[in-house]
């Protein structure tokens, strides 16, 4: 088994190949590699029945399981995924500002690569294949660091794109993966500072608080999202309805669904029975604080009616769960949400463009709705093609992390022997 | 005294009318600052006596005491300072990008202040002006934490400060000292992650070696700097004499002073001895490997002239010294850049365009230089007006640390019901 040190050292001694490569060179191998794996997809099938067997036997839900296994379609749909990152434009090499000094300099701020990107992630396999497809396709370098129960898996997926980027004598070192599982494991990947340029963890809540903790290499933060929607006053109800319904039940477990409602007093009365109605067509369990318990009593199944209790506020359920407010104003539900948000997506329902415009300038968030979804979060809706996770924290990415966030820059400076 | 957690609470509420502020406002209160910055620059002065009475009781050196010493002039130069950053365009509100969506959904990318910001750093009180300018005009409190030494200083300069936004009825918060200067004061702050978005260390090693190590909160490093000049065999010599001259002798105290030479076998026979002759002028001690040393034997004072031990490599001298090494090729001294630099700025004199591009394509930092001098990497210089520091890192910002370095960005998203 390699250790951590020597992956450091093998990724350096890629990049510095990676960085040089033309976007053709990229695009071909992406190309080969969705092919190579396809091709060699019952040798990845085979590992993964291993990993679904002792998930089996360790008790693994049904849930789990699902988004375990693998098969010829879903490694066919992680295939077509490479190739739609081929087709993606080339984020290195963009020039970001050229500027020509009064003394004559010529500054061209351009887009380079980060260098070493280490990923630390849980159970999902096809996360080896789409990250290593983004980091490729930047010019990066990519260490993996996968769950347990997933390592067969990913270990057969990360063979068969070193053997296809050898083919193409690429260094295969471009991706590699961590065959410790254990949490040292992860630990030492995040303090390599040698090394590795950027940390993206990707998983819960624990892993995130781990990565913050004890990291030394700066770390891009993912993925934990409370969205709150505030219905205002001079909301249009049934867009308002939709909305909520949507953001909540379209797919519960992501980050970008919604975990609380938040409503105006002035339309409580009318909306809130409407929305929790509809809500009831996909069981949704509805946490009240007093004031919204009151209004709903009687008007949903007692089963679904709960009262919140304190550490229901911000709490991200991913399940069929919301918890409700009354405001009395928008200022309280802004403070709610500067109180209880993760920074991820806000929305705002109101056919008010000046109540819409003081809430998205107010509230602080990566993504800020008026009369959309939360669900919209998401790197293919924002045009970007595919993504590596969305970014609640404030520096270099903020929202979904597409290719162009993948990069870093560097200041080219063309001179004639000024001095200064 | 206030603890950590108060200023963190009093910071979070300041940001929030930051945010809102024009940029009217900000460059008003900016000039009235200045202004009572000289006002008051007596009681500035007084509680200045005390630090320098202090310094020298505790036999700083005469170096360091003038850089701690304030007197009308310098405190006009820190109001001039400010006034400048007031004529600064506003960072704030910028809009990064705009794309409408086939669903027509509007997507609207906006600069916004990071929030609060923490700085630490080391002896120099203009640091408490610069600093609290910059974080201002881009909408960010700042909890400053300087060091021991300069504690009197820094505390009447904050308090005129912070006096001058009351007289404005803007939050005092948006600026503030930590007066607890122990190491424990620091290490908090650099944790303090409920309520502070960004630290930015401004100092030398030991400070960013223990950011690095103990933050929680996202850190920005600045200001590790160990340049290099390569002459390239097709350098012109007098030109290449001139910038390495230059670069390591007009302050060599400064994070983008050069602090190694590397010189194209071809070239070194001739080069080495006519760069090392004017080096002389400023008594440059040289710390040269095997054949530089060769070369260079009775051509300059022996006792300018000492062989290089392995920790020359890499080092910041911060001084009249530069270690001097000759290379076979230009890919060693990129190698040897790769193996020893810090990121900050790196430098090729050569007359060949395509050797010039090679160079600044492979070598890996802020700025990269083709015939000019490393010291030209600066805010000022830049064309940004001001900085904070020097970005050695990759992520968020790299090099100079202007106004629009300081904020972060959100998405707003304009809908009319769309659900996904």
């Amino acid at each position: 088994m390699l250790n951590l040190e020597q992956l450091g050292q093998n990724a350096v001694k890629a990049k510095i190949k990676l960085a040089t490569l033309t976007t053709e060179q990229k695009n071909k191998a992406l190309c080969h590699i969705a092919e190579s794996l396809e091709k060699y997809s019952a040798s990845i099938i085979e590992a993964n029945k291993i990993d679904c067997k002792n998930g089996k036997e360790k008790g693994m839900s049904a849930a789990f399981l699902d988004r375990l296994s693998l098969n010829e379609d879903r490694i066919h749909s992680f295939a077509e995924g490479m190739r739609a990152v081929a087709t993606l434009p080339d984020p290195v090499g963009r020039i970001l500002e050229e500027i020509t000094r009064p003394n004559e300099l010529f500054l061209q701020k351009i887009a380079v690569p980060i260098g070493v990107i280490g990923i630390i992630f849980e159970a999902r396999p096809n996360v080896t294949a789409d990250a290593f497809a983004l980091c490729f396709k930047s010019g990066n370098a990519v260490i993996l660091r996968g769950g347990s129960d997933a390592i067969n898996s990913n270990t057969a997926i990360c063979n068969v794109m070193r053997n296809a980027l050898s083919e193409l004598s690429l260094p295969a070192d471009a991706v590699q993966l961590v065959e410790d599982t254990s949490h040292e494991s992860a630990k030492e990947l995040m303090r390599l500072k040698k090394y590795v340029d950027l940390i993206i963890p990707r998983g819960g809540k624990r892993l995130i608080q781990s990565v913050v903790e004890n990291a030394t290499v700066p770390v891009i933060e993912t993925g934990a999202g409370t969205c709150h929607i505030y219905v205002d006053k001079d909301a249009n109800l049934d867009m308002a309805t939709d909305i909520v319904f949507w953001a909540k039940t379209s797919r519960p477990s992501v980050c970008n669904a919604a975990e609380c409602l938040l409503v105006h007093k002035d339309i409580a009365a009318v909306a809130l029975p409407q929305i929790a109605t509809k809500l009831q067509e996909k069981n949704v369990e509805l946490r009240c604080d007093d004031t919204s318990y009151k209004i709903l009593l009687g008007k949903i199944s007692k089963q679904n009616l709960t009262h919140a209790a304190d550490d229901d506020w911000g709490m991200e359920y991913n399940d069929y769960i919301l918890a409700v407010k009354v405001v009395n104003t928008m200022d309280e539900a802004i403070d709610h949400i500067r109180n209880f948000g993760t920074g991820h997506s806000e929305c705002i329902v109101t056919d008010s463009k000046e109540t819409a415009e003081e809430f998205l300038t107010q509230v602080d968030a990566a993504a800020v709705y008026h009369n959309a979804s939360t669900r919209f979060t998401d790197g293919g809706e924002f045009g970007m093609g595919a993504e590596i996770g969305i970014s609640t924290q404030k520096l270099h990415a903020r929202g979904p992390l597409g290719l162009r966030e993948l990069t870093s820059m560097k200041y080219k400076i063309y001179g004639k022997g000024q001095l200064r």
